[in-house]
């Protein structure tokens, strides 16, 4: 594997979490699906995000997952581990676990549930960051958690070294653009975009890194657009966006209304995942429902007509 | 105390969460508080809910909250306890735990976080209910977690007996009233507003009780107007609604922009509380901050006209 | 018919606006429909309203309207004429065109399409009500403007004489019951429920009126309870109420989808016309769809059972 | 000037609509920075879009506006002039007027105020589009009309040859880029930007054009990066987006609440365009505010460092 500049950049997939017919997880499909994600030539995992139905997991589980992940890994690249919880408090116990099991970085969100506002967020952050002696990345993802991460907060928190980062989930391309326009001159600070579709645009405008969901199935197509950015060659990387975006199409697979978006999304990587073979089944964290033999068949085609099987 | 017809019906006031000047939960405030809200009349009482900071709140401090009140409530009043997590395997966990420790009801949400629908909402509250041996009760808090609760979701879920009832906090007033209207023939099943100052209006529509964050410094109040309403006195249950809009006026003492909604109201109860004699700190949960000086001379000035102090 | 207190208090019906087959304004339609109104009682007529599709009409067929129901009614109760306009240029050119062909009143929203603020916004409602020399009442109706008027606003602008009073249709209870109480002492200033099925608990809080576009169905059930409100009946109201809520129950006939929200509460209201015998068509402005023979026959049951067909 | 590939291809800014001290359209200041926009190298001038205020603007200002540009024009390029208003019906007569006085395309959004559904604006846009013999574009603009394009019918009307093209607004970068991809077999369908500082990864993405509103102050900057976007130098692109990042933070120096959304942004390219000795005054459409001399001062700073005075 082609080393990277920094611990924190490149291909970032948030692994997803197997279950058996019965619900548990499923721990041979996840160390499997680790080794092809490894294999697939990721620089790191990001482990127990919203991919990984980190949200659908008790807290045993979200142990077992992180246990698991770290085993297969064994310190090849490095853990970005969510602490994906309501509050402060909790944040912080979740964190400190994380920790105690093996993760090399956390990566927070703003507060839930709870009606908060920006100064409150900073404390926030702030809090967990001190909490623990990992670095901590910001996951910035407002249509889960209903808040918008500021940019000149995020900027504030990188530049007095509280936050090594940020996970762009936001869906907003302008303040993404100003968050990477703002912290060019700020060391050590590196900006993942999560939206599997906009990654050319996002490396052109600086993005040191990728954290893609569709990176379960295709990590090698996230990488070898990663390395043609690299080396400039920007109509590659444009060129290889569009093909990952038909492979993109398995999420559109679900019957209009059947499923969640949760359990579209997330349910159509697994599907995938079991047609590839990595994983043995597409059971989905309760009370998702999993995608049927028509849709299961649909994703068939599109992984064919994109060489995936 | 007058007895009421139903075991959860009446005046059920969300139970403030006190914390010492470190930030611990405050035991002898909190058994204070369970005091002078069964002193106050209270027909029930709402332990982990918004206004308990349950959110905010670690496992371990959730648990002392409820063996707290438990402990001084000896089985006076029913305690509904929430047991407010993302998704459904947590929602579960935490249930079984809150059941363990004496609660006689517990009261859920929709999932959040998880980005879900109606349908996967209709199989977590039944997975939920199945999971527990005591009645279950549905809070409905769109501004929370950002989903509706269906009006015909509740409906059926109180008719199939999966359901005890419905904590209304929706805001949505048209909603509610159909609620009310299409629960009238459902035994058992009681609906109760948590908007303190629409009381009035939802008992007139047939709610059967109320669970006013307002009602920890002032349960006397409500029920005053519970009893009023029972008596048919609607012109009195008005009046005094009117009367208890002015004490509500503690809630926008707060500097504009200083605190988050969440900090601002609950804030304003706690500093009640200290300014009565009841709790000793209006210390918040992290990140929270609490009212000030100027805040609190404000709101002495509330509690003086209306006779509070 | 009984004379109420003020010019603009009881019941004031938005009032619907039939079109032929063709699309065109149905003036004998219209003519017939402002009789059905007068004839139950109404103590006022809002017209040019969102129940009358006023967005969806020219200049010239809004003239149309307003000249058609102020000929019928002949200045027997007061007419209240929107102005509904995005931006205060064009709501000022709205209310004086409307002035000068008989309004009574005229009735102006927040801006919208326009990303406005509180501040803009009493400019806007100030600059309307300097441009006329008719009282102005604000309609608050969030759900379309995505402005919710601030409370403090609307009773600064009623202390300074700015306002005659407001339309609520926030879908907001608690910020109506404020603005009931924080308007108690302010001389001459009218605040009218738009919610159909909440008006007992709006009339017990104080409110002035009633602007129900069901009342185009049923203008008599809304007058029997604004009296019996009057009388201090609140049972009666309340029991007035619930029947009221069955009638209300014609906005769910169609077919979950099929048509937009705009669509299916306005059709309703146009079909149950139809099936009454006081309008020809239930033809909606392009580009809606009206209810088709299915959902008719399920309006037709309603009818039936409510007693008014 | 160089020629570009279609009619409606490359830089096309919203013209902004200067007013005189006294709130009228300024006519010379209008024509001034009409010839500042084809002196940049402008490939085409959207006329009576949001940056110009058109809906502030009554219908004979907005006849002005675009009598004024056309004149100065004199079909230089093509001129895209928006139709902007609520419902269909509304939208035809606009768009008839505006093809009568000159305009070489339409622009239209979906419905707004008007609570409509994807199937009514798929009819809406088409009743547009068979009303006029110019082709007609589609705004997504969700911020405003808080409806979001779908893409399936974006796409459909592509291809059924029902619109040309769109301008998108939404913010919604991965949405945009499915556009382009569903839209790259579709022939003379042309897609633009509307988001100033994400112009580099919509090109490289195959975007057709940008409607940039900061285009009024650096037409040329635009025309510069579309040029290298052409000529593949893609790194050039970025290098010039970043500068425009710079110029862009104008939008950001009114005082924090101060001013509307609207008014902040709109308002920061009139002053700048006064500084630049382009147009008199900065004031703004009733009711909004213009920005004063600290913010001004502020302008001013960013216009020296980027070289623009």
């Amino acid at each position: 594997m082609t080393t990277v500049a920094s611990r924190f950049q490149g291909v970032i997939p948030p692994v997803c979490t197997p279950r058996t017919a019965d619900g548990a997880i499923d721990v041979p499909s996840l160390e499997n699906l680790t080794r092809h994600l490894l294999d697939g030539g990721v620089t790191g995992l990001f482990v127990n995000g919203s991919s990984g139905e980190v949200t659908h997991q008790t807290n045993d589980e979200r142990d077992t997952v992180l246990k698991t992940i770290a085993g297969v890994n064994a310190g090849q690249v490095p853990l970005l581990v969510g602490a994906v919880e309501q509050t402060t408090n909790r944040v912080v116990e979740e964190a400190r676990r994380m920790v105690s099991l093996g993760a090399d970085a956390i990566v927070a969100t703003s507060q839930y549930y709870a009606i908060s506002n920006a100064e409150e967020t900073g404390r926030h952050i702030r809090t967990v960051a001190s909490a623990v002696d990992v670095p901590v990345f910001v996951y910035d993802v407002p249509v889960r958690t209903h808040f918008k991460m500021p940019t000149d907060l995020l900027l504030e928190l990188g530049r007095e070294g509280v936050i090594a980062g940020v996970k762009d989930s936001s869906g907003d391309d302008v303040s993404f653009r100003q968050l990477l326009i703002g912290a060019k001159d700020i060391p050590n600070f590196d900006i993942f975009t999560g939206h599997e579709v906009v990654v050319d645009g996002a490396l052109l405008g600086g993005a040191q890194g990728v954290v893609p969901g569709l990176g379960n199935v295709d990590p090698a197509a996230y990488r070898r657009m990663y390395d043609l950015s690299v080396a400039g060659d920007w109509a590659g990387v444009a060129a290889e966006q569009d093909r990952i975006a038909d492979v993109f199409n398995i999420v559109y697979t679900p019957k209009p209304g059947r499923l969640s978006g949760n359990a579209a999304g997330l349910g159509a990587f697994k599907t995938a995942l079991v047609l590839m073979g990595i994983i043995k089944t597409n059971v989905m964290s309760a009370p998702m429902l999993s995608l049927d033999e028509d849709e299961t068949a649909a994703i068939k085609v599109i992984l064919e007509r994109t060489g995936l099987i």
